[in-house]
């Protein structure tokens, strides 16, 4: 690669909003993001919330002259939701589906029927290996009362370990995505701790949007205004997140977010606003490399963001021991009724109401069975989480103790191991 | 890295058969495990079917001065059953749980339920870094007529895409574990030509154990013999699989495998054989490197195998859609009925046969519909796992029609990466 190498690359997110029947003016949206995609011609085009594989092969067939290569990511019941518009061509692609997404019996929120998942482009652009990642995260429905944060601390360290585990050879790293994490919540530290990703937001010199870098605002008629009460100037919740490795320099020139209208056509595109970076990878020699040599220093906020979040593991998991022993009560309960009331059907007594409480006292039964099957298996995934993160928990900590001349190299994944091959 | 450069490492595999209540003698062959593996002193031991966690953390003491590092795969509602005990520190850990594995109906077959997965281990010896996996995959319970082998497909493609992503900087790649696949059945050809695994059966020249490698054979005590009835000399479903890059020529010195019995005591472990392995890396310049210099000529099995893949998953994918078909017009038929129950019990004919049937008619509509999302779950797997593989087989035709020149690079995964890195 020649020293003067630069490569420039314009991003684009939305989460789309594309619930079929109940998302307002979906298919003008749809068609109105098309032609924008196609005036912007960006590099990379990654979308969330399109529930719909017609709405998805509409944008394909729309964009193909100026995206020519396109992936939808399969999972779950209804889909991941997840697709991505490229310039470029596709080298690899794959995915991994969170463990835990919520829990079937809420239906009314539905993100279980989701398969919420976090998809990987591999591109080859300029002579580098570009891994692109886009994700959504588990809604918050109650930041008061978040029934949902376990499971979305264990997404956001299964994202974070995913993109760990795949990118090791890769040069450039970026995730795109609604994390439905605000910027200072745990499961947003977590992953930018684990894998050393920078926030565009927090890095670019030049940011125009909405005040504080909100992607949901109250000026977008499409946002419930209730939900953003206790934030008057709006949510910071949808990422253009970003690193590079093996002495290469990565920036964001510009990011751009939409403010509640698309800037063409002045209507919204989404309930969500639009993320429009340009990044710039250049090559840097290795004294102008920006990224913080790490030390103990350093890795405090590692190993106080990891002990935070094994604490939170944690209780989910007793929590959701805790239901799966209730279920144990129950199904204990519904079997005494059962016997009890063959009893009285043999015996004669209240025959007809013992015969007709039968059935429903079967379906208990069953529905503790399955509540119970759920929950052991909650519990399950919640500790493998936390099995994984306090092992890296505990040679952080080592290392730590060691001090950095005699850090174990691969502990903070790839930066130290490229650091270590260079010298 | 010195260029006379060697490490040794001696692997152990075995299907425990660890199944509590119903797997014959557990504790008294957990016990020998204990004592073998105490005495061998191996440096990994990667073990299947420990379905206790009771046993694991009885091994976990047991093993813990030979072995001081271990690790329990846990997942789904019993588990995955996947464990291991190092001598060499464990630097991280991850796993993959397979997103299709059978079905919850088959409640007797009880795949579903342990939430089958793969397990990844990343080790530093001798300043290489090993990926150790251990998988389990789905049982063939009946070899005519395979009601599971698209997933069992699926599950060899999703393994190999989980290796091929996050192995790319690796130095050695080790993969142990029960396939459930004979060496010539088509995931077993999947994996190993996406991934460039070999099999040290196939390579050692110094083997001792059963003929044809057979890790169930009919001389073990525990074996079920009728399954075994068209195998007289019986089937090879455990493996021992590798690969170096970067420069690096892994060999195979000895592999032996028990022969119904284990060495010492003389009576079984498991009623599968324990597969021990002792691989040699070394460092030997690219002019000596065996791997085969990949070109049309050898693409052409990949691209057999996959185009072979691709139609099986194609066939369980509309399977999946016409059970999905089925279950829809069981629902419309419930809600008929519903419908026409609750007018007889209103109308007051047969008022006691249409209160007594309301019950069961919900019961149905009900299993119908999780029939039904099953199984339109189970066809969204088939179709991304299906959609990832005909990526693949894009590319790999690109290749074989553009030659070996302008074959794009990173189409084979990584050796190829590798080499043109060195070059």
């Amino acid at each position: 690669m020649k020293p003067n190498f630069s490569l420039r690359l314009r991003v684009f997110n939305l989460n789309c909003w594309g619930i079929p029947y109940l998302s307002k003016h979906r298919a003008d949206r749809v068609k109105r993001l098309g032609d924008f995609l196609n005036r912007e011609s960006f590099d990379l085009a990654l979308l969330e919330e399109v529930w719909s594989e017609q709405d998805f092969q509409y944008l394909r067939q729309k964009l193909l002259p100026a995206y020519p290569a396109a992936h939808y990511f399969r999972s779950g019941i209804i889909g991941s939701g997840l697709c991505v518009f490229s310039k470029h061509p596709i080298q690899e692609f794959t995915q991994h589906v969170f463990t835990l997404n919520g829990y079937p019996y809420m239906i009314h929120h539905g993100d279980w029927f989701c398969g919420k998942a976090v998809g990987l482009l591999v591109l080859r652009l300029g002579g580098l290996v570009l891994n692109a990642y886009v994700t959504h995260l588990h809604a918050e429905y109650n930041r008061q009362k978040d029934i949902y944060l376990a499971h979305r601390v264990a997404q956001a360290w299964e994202l974070a370990q995913f993109i760990h585990h795949t990118s090791k050879k890769a040069d450039v790293v970026l995730l795109c995505g609604d994390l439905n994490l605000h910027p200072k919540d745990l499961g947003c530290r977590l992953l930018k701790e684990w894998t050393g990703l920078q926030d565009a937001y927090l890095e670019t010199r030049d940011f125009k949007g909405p005040e504080e870098g909100c992607t949901m605002v109250p000026q977008n008629c499409y946002v419930n205004r209730q939900e953003l009460e206790q934030f008057p100037l709006g949510i910071r919740i949808d990422y253009v997140l970003y690193k590079a490795v093996s002495g290469l320099y990565i920036s964001c020139k510009t990011l751009r977010t939409t403010t509640g209208h698309e800037p063409h056509s002045g209507s919204p595109l989404s309930d969500h606003e639009a993320l429009m970076a340009t990044l710039c990878v250049r090559h840097s020699p290795p004294q102008h490399n920006p990224s913080p040599t790490h030390g103990p220093a350093e890795r405090s906020p590692l190993i106080s963001v990891l002990r935070e979040a094994w604490t939170e593991l944690d209780q989910g998991m007793a929590q959701g021991r805790w239901w799966a022993t209730i279920a144990g009560y129950v199904i204990g309960l519904g079997l005494l009724l059962l016997v009890l009331l063959c009893a009285l059907a043999a015996g004669g007594e209240i025959r007809e109401v013992a015969v007709l409480l039968w059935t429903p006292s079967v379906g208990l039964v069953l529905a503790a069975g399955a509540f119970y099957l759920f929950h052991v298996q909650e519990a399950k995934g919640l500790c493998r989480a936390r099995a994984e993160l306090q092992h890296v928990l505990g040679r952080a900590r080592e290392a730590q103790d060691l001090g950095p001349e005699s850090q174990p190299a691969g502990l903070l994944g790839q930066q130290e191991g490229d650091r270590a091959e260079e010298q």
